[in-house]
């Protein structure tokens, strides 16, 4: 450890408690992008990061207004001759239902043990507080940063980042960077630091299964018409084989076989099965066959039910043939796969199973890109021996069987090459309720990223 | 018509703005059986009843208890050696949700172009109104009854009927009587009057489907562990075949064949395929192959899903793998077709077809049994008559698709014959949003009532 690093810890340690008090806040608000009810919060959210940014010296912070939820800008340049990194996170989080299981409000922190719990305590508060409190120990104890950094915070992540392409899109002349650092990802199995080089894309959609005008008695009708409810059950089912392939005539045309190469660096991630069984509370796995839970998650694309919903939902009985019946459905994706030819094949597959008698309509609701980046590129280098550092142990590189969409945009639209890199646990919950973090993992991350900043600023000479 | 009949008749006309205004104060009240929270309001509707018989002259009128909602009962035994009459109707009403479909709200009752909207306004509270104001009619204009009637009204029909049996067992002394007249049914399609021969019974159950623990971000999971909602579509389209037959092993064992004179009567009732789909928004029937709508409808037992729900049911994208999936699923049951023997049958079946890594439960909610009654019994003939005096055409005899338990009770607790005879139109929309009556229905058919009470004098002799 240089004597300057050693200046860092030290200010990060005398900070800790009031760093964790500012989280804490930042948890309290229900930036809830799926709801366009809490639209009002999101921007809420928004204001309390731009306020942090320039608390902690970062310049022209702005709360820079899109179609849907604002981006939070904020950048320091004046690392001359030093490269430039574009970072990104999420202040957005998901919703909370079901609410009744929530040991506590979702928008109370509860610390406890060691860990925050709240919804977005990992996803993705966790880093975006991370990276802005390193830039934050630079600014503090040198007045400088060893790199340029521009700061994009979106708030729409969670709900498909429709509105971020085409703001990235507007600001290319500004955005300019020698390297994108994602964080929105976190640590493998047992907690072992890792960097993310894999994520799978996504495709989410909803299927509407439309039958008689209005729900109807089940014994006057009974066996006379066809039960959406029944029908949507048809088509959901005619979805998988019995291989736990997805059955959408297509569908695995683009997807490039894992090679022998990929298939032995699955097989090298530490990785116990059955803690992981036990973890979830199921008593088997399950999936494609001929793969390995760590290729499935990482390596293939699936199609799962997010929710499915039509009819009598109440205690007791209601004799009714509903309506109509829903499914949210959506796809993982992997490298070479595009979402919107996705959508096609699945819609097109399921308008092939609908019956006569029943109108079914898909209608795509968004997409991501899946994306792949080399293991072997300087910056991903870096981030290792800062996370050495730190640590104590050399991480893993996991290829993560989620989605963060703006990986693939940073690619395409900004060109640049992108490190994943985050810190949450793997067993935060994210998504579900009680989500949580580590208070350890914020703490270590937040030194790392301040390792990193210097470890890029002597890696990628200009 | 009788001089008499003519004296009823110019009563009812005279006292019919009075009647609505208290058949409508009646649809206010919102007993809804299946809602715990709504045994204020059953009772409510219970003392309500009783208060309307003993203004109606009816004796020993009690509002009595059992472990569920209260049954009324109240009689009039002073028609000497003439037959006793046991009749039937429920004060509880079904649930209204999806309550934004209502026009207006469900228990603000709406009186438009000759029917009243709201729920119960048809099942069951019109026949029940109809019931105590035929009574009324003849005490108030003759200080008599040319029958003994014995008024049941429970409050639990739209729930299983859980606590009625036992209440008939108990009280089967008081009970005795000659004939059960089951007022809780309708017209034909084409609102033509009808009485009705066959009932199918039911079996109602609950499906669980439980797989991890909590809800799990369907990135990071997707694709190694089983999906419980996908599994729950998968358990439900194993329950038909590709004939649209229940594909259940023992289903079908019990079920008598139609006979040809059964499938001859089906064929005689006058009945409009088109114009049937047509009012029900559906571009094709569908049901079990080799059998007639009718026929599928009165004389086939069916397999239903009521109700389905898991996972994210609301705006937009949610990512998760749902932790748990549930469905309500009812069979409609034919003559000899046991609801506890079913139960069995199609619990095995959901078991067998349950694959590892979810759990899944099947609970029994409730039954009851199928009936049918003869055509040419002399109280079938006398109701006959009575609708010929007042709408002027002879009545169809039909097998109802729907489900009145407690006809099954009548029949074996208290060992009487049943008379089904309700008035409700086709288009009722019972159990469904904008449940509505025909307000002509509800007059002619207390007229009936009136008569039916004289016809029954006549012709069941002591």
């Amino acid at each position: 450890m240089t004597p300057h690093a050693a200046d860092l810890d030290a200010w990060l340690d005398e900070t800790r408690e009031e760093r964790l008090a500012d989280y804490l806040e930042f948890l309290c608000i229900p930036s809830i992008s799926a709801l366009p009810s809490h639209a009002d919060e999101c921007r809420r959210a928004a204001e309390f990061l731009a306020d942090r940014m320039r608390a902690a010296g970062l310049e022209h912070v702005e709360v820079a207004e899109t179609e849907g939820n604002p981006v939070v800008y904020g950048d320091w340049l004046h690392a001359h001759d030093a490269p430039t990194i574009l970072v990104y996170g999420h202040y957005d989080v998901q919703p909370v239902d079901p609410l009744d299981l929530w040991v506590k409000a979702p928008f109370d922190p509860r610390v406890e043990d060691g860990r925050v719990y709240a919804r977005g305590a990992a996803d993705d508060k966790s880093n975006v507080h991370a990276q802005v409190q390193a830039a934050r120990a630079w600014l503090a104890n040198d007045g400088r940063l060893p790199v340029n950094l521009k700061f994009v915070f979106e708030g729409e992540e969670e709900s498909g980042s429709e509105h971020l392409d085409r703001w990235l899109a507007d600001n290319r002349r500004r955005l300019a960077a020698d390297l994108a650092v994602v964080s929105d990802t976190g640590f493998f199995e047992g907690n072992v630091p890792a960097i993310t080089v894999g994520l799978r894309g996504i495709m989410y959609a909803q299927v509407d299964v439309s039958g008689p005008a209005i729900d109807l008695h089940s014994g006057g009708y009974g066996g006379t018409v066809r039960n959406p409810a029944t029908v949507l059950c048809e088509i959901v089912a005619g979805l998988h084989d019995a291989d736990g392939r997805v059955d959408v005539p297509g569908f695995y045309d683009d997807v490039r076989p894992l090679s022998e190469r990929d298939r032995a660096e699955f097989a090298r991630l530490p990785f116990d099965e059955r803690a992981y069984r036990e973890s979830l509370g199921v008593d088997t796995l399950w999936g494609e066959a001929g793969y390995t839970t760590l290729e499935r998650r990482g390596g293939r694309p699936t199609l799962e039910v997010n929710g499915i919903w039509g009819g009598f939902q109440g205690e007791g009985a209601k004799t009714i043939i509903p309506a109509h019946a829903h499914a949210k459905i959506s796809c993982r994706l992997v490298r070479d796969q595009d979402p919107e030819r996705i959508f096609g094949l699945v819609r097109d597959r399921i308008l092939a199973l609908a019956p006569a008698g029943v109108r079914v309509d898909v209608t795509y609701i968004h997409g991501g890109s899946p994306s792949l980046t080399p293991v072997d590129h300087p910056a991903t280098k870096a981030a290792a021996r800062s996370i050495r550092e730190v640590f104590g142990v050399d991480p893993v590189y996991i290829r993560e069987g989620g989605s963060v969409p703006v990986t693939a945009s940073f690619e395409s639209i900004l060109g640049l090459p992108v490190v994943l890199l985050g810190f949450t646990p793997p067993d935060d919950h994210a998504h579900a309720p009680n989500e949580s973090m580590r208070l350890d993992n914020l703490e270590l991350g937040t030194r790392t990223m301040t390792r990193y900043w210097e470890a890029l600023a002597e890696t990628l000479l200009r």
